[in-house]
């Protein structure tokens, strides 16, 4: 069968996502990410090309160590201001019935007790249309802001959501039985108590009485997103993640990384077809290839080849440094003999080396430029080739971006089955990009609590 | 000057809110509530009918004193399941321009940081339209489903809201000046980091570095709510709460709960008219008096004696035993002797007083029915002899009791100057209940963090 393209706009409530730059073009919409008239547009905008998500990011700190400040980052409206990103679904759900919403939450900082309970909310107010990008946190400042010295180290923090997750599996999946709500009006029974309970959780981290507040909702669980690479996150993804965020890095080792997730998830008992791999991907597609390249060339005069750097928490200046001295030598004049010590930066690489590779990282393997037929052409050897299942669409644009692709790519997809020709009208997120039910199939760790079970 | 009517819908995101049994009305939708559908409808009839805001209620925990178990709650569907109150807010701000929101959160159990930049969020989203109803919570199943082992005393509670509060105006009003947002796409300049400051707070409750992540909305400070009788509960109004919810509770002593309230204000450096009064009322109205009366008894033919003595966390049966008893003699019945030495019911009352006095809790200090002309005269009368400012209406019916306003009390109400006539654009929910600026006025103590100062 024709693998078909699971397609998600890639979005963020800040006017710098990852596109570092580009908010200044001067017809680009991004500043009014503060109003919900924008999000109301995108949302009708995906759903009217016939994406499957939006995509939401998010941090809930500063990028602060580039220049040892946030200045860098908010000068450039990079990922701050931002806002919370959950509170956008239920904006966009009002004005659409079909697109999917995917929001980023850290395990690390707030409760499980209120996550459990605004996920569900979600889940029902967009009908099961809601997944959840699982992160741990990675930001110094995000720790310092939640009343820690500092990030709590890599590995307890995938210990503490390794917990997060069971507890929210409990209240999800072994809380309320399917049955438990009869609205039966003239019995006077709004609920059936037998057949919900606490879930009394005593974990190392977490102590939750429960019961679950809400009520069963389409998905219980909602689909369940992840990126990692790390050791910890890959053991992490194969018992949790449905959807994987990954990446060709290093450069072809693409291949194997979906292989080593997938081996590792079915060693967890799931099946290979379990999880979907996901690639954030540019598409620049115009009426010709011309007027394609032409787009490509103004969005990159709007680069900003420091924000990368601001971004990736670089902790020096490497457009300051000539292009043939070591990343260690670089440090030294800065004075950061700390950095050097630490260690964690390639110090045997030259400046101009290291300059590349960030590009390299923030740019364009997943590029696909041209005609509809040639990013078609593109796409078609992304999911045939490198074994991708679909994209976060990275946007140069609002909205054109999101318009481009909808308006001259999606056709094309479509002609060639590689793309749903529409939406099945009630249909989950987890249906839409799995095919088989809303809930998690009874493989998933999370089933193991259904029916109270485990508790 | 007539004093206009500050009316706002009641709301709860479950089932059973405040009007116990009366979910079980055929026609009744409460059961809809788990549907985006529900909240559009009530939120464009609501502004249609000229409210004021959606006031809605939360708990995070199941009433579960009475039986010792929460099962006659959830039988009852009352206050569980319950969904997120905050999540609702976008969908109805998607549908609507005017009608304002508030909303209750608890300061006891989640991080201020995450809270500032929610609230931030909907100010954004809104326009301004959000207020913020302050709890510290109160049930004991809540304090167990957020790892503690029994319910914060009640003291400490506000102890940690007063700080909560503090980080929350650092955020808020001191983190971004006013003018720190600039846009500018030509000069590569979003925001001036010169305008913007981490916060470094470190209390005995919290640490919080920041800076705020949110841009400045239009209000920052959402407008805020506050219910509290208590003693300490009343010096944290006094600084803090600009609409309180209070009552004529114990009989009679509205004014001086009002006047108590306004004094503490007033020597915490507030004006007289910085703070308004609002009480939960019930507002039946027909055509004609008997339609209203007969609206009434319906109503009432549904009403669950019981579940006020559930949601009242009543720790014995009063229905089970006879009128005569004493409510000590009750419980020595059931074997409650741990109720009797802990103290806090008033055990000399006969328990026929005590099923009275909880009825009266309940019902109807605060009841207007009748034809528009005579619940016009009694709201009059509420205004201008019990000297409230408003009322959060309580909804018998939905959405009878909020159409029935809308379209037979309010234009009554109008015609008397009694109502607003209509919503001034663009206004803020600030600016609409207190008729000067989208800000908290300089006197107010959130005001000392601007610019940064006090930080």
């Amino acid at each position: 069968m024709t693998k078909q393209l699971v397609a998600n706009v890639f979005e963020m409530n800040t006017p710098g996502h990852i596109t570092h730059g580009l908010w200044r073009q001067p017809d680009n919409q991004r500043e009014r990410y503060t109003q919900i008239e924008y999000w109301i547009e995108l949302a009708r905008l995906a759903e009217a090309g016939g994406f499957d998500a939006i995509f939401l990011a998010d941090v809930i700190g500063a990028y602060d160590v580039y220049d040892d400040d946030f200045a860098p980052a908010v000068r450039r409206g990079l990922q701050i201001p931002n806002n919370d990103p959950m509170l956008l679904i239920p904006a966009m759900a009002a004005v659409t019935e079909h697109i999917g919403f995917g929001v980023t939450f850290s395990t690390t900082y707030e409760p499980p007790f209120a996550f459990a309970r605004r996920m569900s909310t979600l889940d029902h107010l967009t009908k099961g249309r809601v997944g959840w990008n699982i992160v741990t946190s990675y930001l110094p400042n995000a720790a310092r802001n939640f009343g820690l010295a500092e990030e709590i180290e890599h590995d307890l923090r995938y210990e503490i959501a390794a917990e997060y997750m069971e507890v929210l599996y409990k209240l999800w999946e072994g809380s309320w039985d399917d049955d438990a709500v009869l609205v039966d009006k003239p019995g006077d029974l709004y609920a059936d108590p037998s057949k919900v309970r606490r879930i009394d959780h005593v974990g190392r981290h977490f102590r939750v009485a429960g019961p679950h507040l809400s009520e069963p909702s389409p998905q219980r669980t909602p689909l369940l997103f992840q990126a990692s690479a790390s050791r910890a996150g890959i053991a992490f993804a194969a018992q949790h993640a449905e959807v994987l965020f990954t990446a060709d890095r290093p450069a072809g080792a693409l291949a194997a990384n979906i292989a080593s997730i997938r081996e590792a998830a079915v060693a967890a008992g799931r099946r290979p077809d379990d999880t979907r791999f996901l690639v954030m991907a540019t598409v620049i597609v115009g009426r010709t290839e011309e007027e394609a390249r032409a787009k490509l060339e103004r969005y990159r005069g709007y680069r900003d080849a420091e924000g990368a750097f601001v971004h990736m928490s670089v902790p020096f200046h490497p457009l300051q440094h000539p292009d043939d001295i070591t990343v260690r030598e670089a440090l030294e004049r800065e004075g950061r003999h700390d950095v050097v010590a630490r260690g964690g930066l390639p110090l045997h690489l030259t400046v101009g080396a290291f300059r590349r590779a960030v590009d390299e990282a923030w740019d364009e393997r997943f590029l696909a430029v041209g005609t509809p037929e040639q990013v078609a052409d593109t796409i078609e050897h992304w999911l045939d080739v490198d074994g991708i299942d679909g994209i976060n669409l990275r946007q140069y644009h609002s909205f054109e971006t999101v318009r481009d692709f909808a308006e001259l790519a999606a056709p094309e997809l479509r002609r060639r089955g590689r793309l749903r020709e529409s939406y099945r009208p009630g249909e989950t997120l987890r249906e839409r990009i799995f095919g088989e039910g809303a809930r998690l199939p009874e493989r998933h760790r999370a089933a193991r609590y259904r029916g109270g079970a485990g508790l």
